[in-house]
């Protein structure tokens, strides 16, 4: 049986741990990085320094920095880039695409401008051939712990029963267990939400404020994506699974977290290109709280938090004020803000 | 304008701290322990020593071991017991409550061999004119947090609007927002229930498990919480509120959490016993888990954590080979898995 081939668009944490997964299920993978560096790296180290210190990839892993190179003559494709140039990199792979290529796609966010998700972006510049075959993966799974063989539990979501079968079995394994999932709507915006919530913990954390409010602040956080949610069409059930609390959980409370760290960097009074500076990776919270203040507007929908956050990151607030603000909100009976999240 | 009066049942760590913050509310407040040697230690060093280390406790502060000194003549009863001696309690209590008392619980538990809910106890127990002011406190509150004034958001919920806009009144402040709530039946099982996945995180922790796959445990819980609610009249969306994800992640995620804790011990390999000694508090999420299987049986729902957690904690299974066997169930669909919880 010849073994089937997989490329890997965007060798950062993420990309790299999904493509040793796929190596690890027996599939044939080259992972394509942007820069020539990283794919010499990957190819004579073993390694992704930058993004995953300290762990040695497979040896059978190949990388490419051509995306002709990497797409071309694949059966499933899969990419994992930041929100901001899935268009470019879609186009630039979309010629290369067989008629019978599966697509998965493990981004959060949306496109800026256009407030599309990212698998109608994939949708609008892919063949129409590979559009029936687009899956979307998400849910809690740090790639640090996934690399190491953690137990793992995700989603993967298509409009397309066989297109979410195909994209399980190929990812499925003993310690990353695949569900699949009807609500592509619901799961891609309940993982793009989750960094705006997670910066917000972040903010919180490094501020004192402890565990009570923390949980308070990821309730809200969870009312606030189930409504921006259902009014783009997504089912509420969605955001009770494992791509709406099960990853805002995770991305809330623990440390591997980068939307929660560039939280923690802006509690102490660092500013926004200051946080970004420090980090250096993509941030994808903080374009998706952009993205959330235009959705909400779009939809008429209300989101203390998000707003809360972009006055923060872009007017200069002082966020023990936006905390103190989001605290004081005037409603008093919980169903009542939960289901109406109006503003006094 | 004369002091209102309350009684608190209960000078565990939470009933002395809500007995602390209804001072602070300006209410004359009677906090009763039912030891003879706490009350005396309350009343001449400000200190519960054992419940809550390092805290000094308001100065006008009364506490008595008589409970019919406690509750005579009070505006507001709030017991604060473990689930075991709710009834014990509220027997002894109901000869000495004038006819407007109000009354407030904040337990957390089933009654064992009845399984009733604690404000189906108290109805029980309490004269009929009282018995339409019973309000339930829950949601993300450790104890330690709000006695240093840590902003909290709970919810009291009450059959009888008025009953919970009452509770709400005396306990609000600042730091500490009460928002009512119309669920009881919901609010009861989510604060209860959660004590059992928070003794599983506390194991998945402890054997090394990862961030992800305790963000899979809590997603799991927070269904079978939901679909156990569901059977008994809860309504879905409680459990997306703060008495129930907002709890559940405070629980499962904070090391204050004496639950978590206890489900680290356990992970140890150290038997119940010896760690229930180690605890010298109770531990409501054992009795839990045993209430929780008749509950299933009684609504014909599945459980499978609860199941697992039973399994360990009576059964000597043990722990990794209840987390793996958690892991590695059948279902595919997420939806599926969330909606119906059954085995393959």
């Amino acid at each position: 049986m010849t073994k089937k081939k997989a490329a890997v668009l965007g060798a950062g944490s993420w990309g790299t741990v999904l493509a040793a997964v796929l190596e690890d299920n027996g599939l044939d993978v080259t992972l394509w990085a942007r820069r020539k560096e990283l794919a010499a790296e990957i190819n004579r180290q073993r390694t992704n320094s930058r993004y995953l210190p300290d762990i040695h990839l497979p040896e059978a892993l190949k990388a490419v920095d051509s995306i002709e190179e990497a797409v071309a003559g694949k059966d499933l494709v899969l990419f994992v880039v930041p929100s901001h140039s899935m268009r470019a990199v879609a186009k630039m792979a979309a010629p290369h695409l067989g008629e019978e290529t599966a697509v998965i796609h493990a981004a959060k966010g949306f496109e800026l401008g256009s407030l599309k998700r990212m698998s109608e972006v994939l949708e609008e510049e892919l063949p129409a051939s590979n559009s029936e075959r687009i899956a979307v993966l998400s849910g809690p799974s740090h790639a640090e712990e996934v690399i190491r063989k953690s137990p793992t539990a995700v989603v993967v979501a298509s409009n397309h029963p066989s297109a979410a079968e195909e994209a399980q079995s190929y990812l499925i394994n003993s310690y990353f267990r695949v569900y699949t999932h009807p609500d592509v709507t619901g799961v891609e915006v309940g993982g793009s939400l989750k960094n705006i919530i997670a910066l917000g913990a972040g903010l919180t954390d490094g501020l004192g404020f402890g565990d009570n409010a923390k949980a308070a602040l990821v309730t809200r956080g969870l009312a606030e994506m189930a409504r921006l949610g259902m009014a783009m069409g997504a089912k509420p059930i969605t955001f009770a699974g494992l791509s709406g609390v099960g990853d805002l959980v995770v991305t809330c409370t623990s440390r591997h977290s980068r939307n929660w760290r560039a939280g923690h960097l802006l509690s102490k009074g660092i500013g926004l290109e200051e946080v970004l500076k420090r980090m250096g990776m993509v941030v994808e919270g903080v374009k998706t709280t952009q993205a959330a203040i235009g959705l909400a507007e779009k939809n008429r929908v209300e989101m203390p938090i998000a707003r809360e956050l972009y006055a923060v990151l872009f007017d200069g607030k002082h966020p023990r004020q936006a905390v103190e603000d989001l605290m004081a909100r005037g409603k008093t009976d919980e169903m009542e803000e939960m289901i109406r999240g109006e503003r006094e």
